[in-house]
């Protein structure tokens, strides 16, 4: 069993939580989910809907794998040092940092993704390299793997590379599993990435 | 302006709903989402998590779009005659009703979509059928639409379904842009369903 520490903040993106959350979820005796904020208690996305965080970052939490989502509210959070501070001494501690979208500009402001590859959202590709100028950034990809990190382009690439996790994790029957329940078509191939020509990063 | 009353209850299926709220959400200008339960505050999820209804059936509310979801909880909902109520008043005075999942067997018990076109889950359709013995089932569709009743297939297929809903009232540029934003890369035939097969109901 992985406990799952999702991390929230005002302005999370819906999608990028709980595309993932779902299907990490539906594996109920592998996974166990937790959200989690600077500060506990209910939390406004960028959709305006609450989720309710029920730990701090504060609690003595011991993840398996931390999750960081996207959102408007990452433009904020990059300010934010004692946010930042916990994903960098978070990361230290599981065996695996996920990120979607913008999520990847707070891992890289944190300073855990130096000299590795990653990706993010194409739309707001230039401003969260900005983030992270150490980073191997990489302009096409549905997700990159990179050791313990594994960084989805937008919001609904997060979907995929949880089924990439799962896989990792489970092996790939368990991940076509989890998909056919979701009646989720599956978009297996790291790389295929239509979304960089769309917005013209290759 | 339309204002969305999206329905919770314990053991909502977590991406049946923040899926299409992504997407309407999107959209802040023509769509005002609300969470609505029969006791508002936090309500858990099939997969643990909590999501806040700010607004309870017994409040004056007036929507414009109903959005029933499915998960486990529909198996205890579909007895309880209070919300079962809410839904067939809800469904008569709103301009559109849209389910997700097993969120149709609510509609079809509440006898909202007696003589329609309906479809489902593929993997609980048999269940969801003896909900509604009046309903026309539509064994193989990613989504379908009668008259102001949008009803989808299991889980993903309810962003599918949005994003027809949003071409259907703004046309398909306007949802092609959400898609695009939200790197999702839409299946836009509705009658376009593999998972019948794979459930073996064609």
């Amino acid at each position: 069993m992985r406990r799952i520490g999702a991390l929230i903040f005002p302005g999370f993106e819906l999608l990028d939580v709980f595309g993932p959350m779902e299907m990490f979820g539906l594996l109920e005796d592998d996974f166990q989910l937790e959200l989690v904020a600077e500060t506990p208690g209910p939390i406004q996305s960028n959709q305006k809907l609450k989720a309710i965080a029920e730990h701090s970052i504060s609690d003595d939490t011991h993840y398996d794998i931390l999750f960081v989502p996207g959102g408007a509210g990452t433009r904020r959070e990059v300010g934010n040092h004692r946010l930042l501070d916990w994903i960098s001494i978070s990361a230290e501690k599981v065996e695996f940092t996920l990120s979607v979208c913008t999520g990847s500009a707070l891992l890289a402001k944190a300073g855990v993704l130096d000299t590795r590859r990653a990706t993010t959202n194409k739309a707001a590709y230039s401003w969260v390299r900005t983030q992270g100028p150490n980073v191997d950034w990489v302009p096409q990809a549905r997700w990159v793997e990179d050791g313990p990190f594994l960084t989805s382009s937008g919001v609904s690439a997060g979907m995929d590379m949880t089924l990439g996790a799962i896989a990792l994790l489970h092996g790939e029957d368990r991940a076509e599993e989890v998909a056919k329940w979701c009646e989720y078509s599956w978009h297996k191939d790291k790389s295929h990435d239509p979304f960089a020509q769309i917005h013209g990063l290759v």
